[in-house]
């Protein structure tokens, strides 16, 4: 039997609220979810002016981080014409993103969710997730 | 010009609020969505232990309260075998929700958003979201 | 942070074997699926002869019996014209299977992973489910 | 009539084992997954720790090599903006796998079934997935 470790709501509503504070501080209304580590959501939430096109493009970068387990940013550079992962966007019923602002939320070096951001540019997006997940680790303590 | 009115982020946790007690006084951790008007995800929680095949069933009861204006449950009863609703479980992509527990948000009459809670059975999934819509309006002050 | 128990892909191989030996004894070669317990698979095996439509079913029914944590049989009853659950067929994607055949695998109590057989009648492939999960308890000694 | 040659769930079994050896001695844990030669799935395993997003990714690889007829990794090369074969990669339902990893398996010059490899990069997915073929050569004594 394996034992997993898995976000609990209370710790993904710590993400949530990092994000909220960062894209406030940006004035970037965003999209944000959070995804256990097996890619399910968690939670979700829009803030006023966050993008529609943004809500499924925020869950798919949180599940891409979460089970890719890569930001999405890196897989952006990975799937380029002419290289090896190119044609990794399409896969997984469209839910593979490509785009800056997904990360995996790891804890102890295990992935136990993972962030996704949109709303903003790709670079934007990727500040704001990552923010999240700094605040996440000052306010549980929880090492990378 | 078509002025809407729409739930706000600070109101659809407010329905997030009204869900989670609800559902914490049943001991039936839930999934709950909030979209908007326009059926379009706000905000979005699945609290420890709810089912991971509820999620997109919660976002799917919020979608068709908000959009086809009835609650899930109503057209659980239309879309029967010999009836002229039947097949509009199939439509909208497969989004289209006939199972309780799925609201629309009115305000003075008028929609503003909708409400989706799943993981208990449709009668228990109706009586969170129906007790998170009372939540809402004792909270706000906003009539029916 | 969350504890979860998840199956092993050497547990998942004893589920495939019971399903095998129990569809060898009915002479119907099976499509067989374990998944984890979030619904993401872990083995399959489609046996010589085991139909080809079989191979979708089988792992929708492992997916069901784990995320939605009863046997697809159940829901097949629940999801009547008439009942509150009608229409869940339709959900999750189209992979909600409502087709006996398909059950969560429990150990202590908690849902570990799913498995769901294929190819034969729903009735045949629940007793061929079954004979798997019981196998799996012999074998390894885990209680329900 | 047509005599089809196509490999039987045990060949397939030697081509899983072919691939765990490979994959325990990179140390990556993998999703491998073998189809017939219609593209029809026979049969997959997913390592301890292979990833999520590869479980997918894997079935489609095997499903291209097997129909398409070359190695994935040869489509990706033809797959590329200016060049006549760009847009492969999202037909079939986007199951039409561009990255390498993706083989078929040929016997006497006949294509009997596929094979794909996920959770690595591209090329370590082809050396496991050759790995594969090789040794399910080696067992069987079928020549290329």
């Amino acid at each position: 039997m394996l034992d997993i470790k898995r976000l609990s709501i209370s710790e993904a509503a710590i993400l949530l609220e990092g994000s909220r504070l960062k894209s406030e501080e940006l004035h970037i209304p965003m999209c944000t979810a959070v995804t256990d580590e097996s890619g399910h959501l968690i939670s979700f939430e829009r803030q006023d002016g966050g993008k529609i096109s943004s809500i499924s493009i925020a869950i798919d970068k949180a599940f891409t981080g979460a089970t890719a387990r890569k930001g999405t940013h890196v897989y952006n550079q990975l799937c380029q014409p002419g290289k090896g992962t190119f044609g990794i966007h399409v896969t997984n019923g469209g839910h593979f993103s490509i785009i800056g602002g997904g990360l995996p939320v790891t804890v102890d070096g295990v992935i136990v969710g993972g962030i996704g951001v949109s709303s903003g540019t790709a670079d934007e997006d990727l500040v704001v997730a990552q923010a999240a997940v700094d605040y996440f680790r000052a306010k549980t303590g929880f090492k990378e």
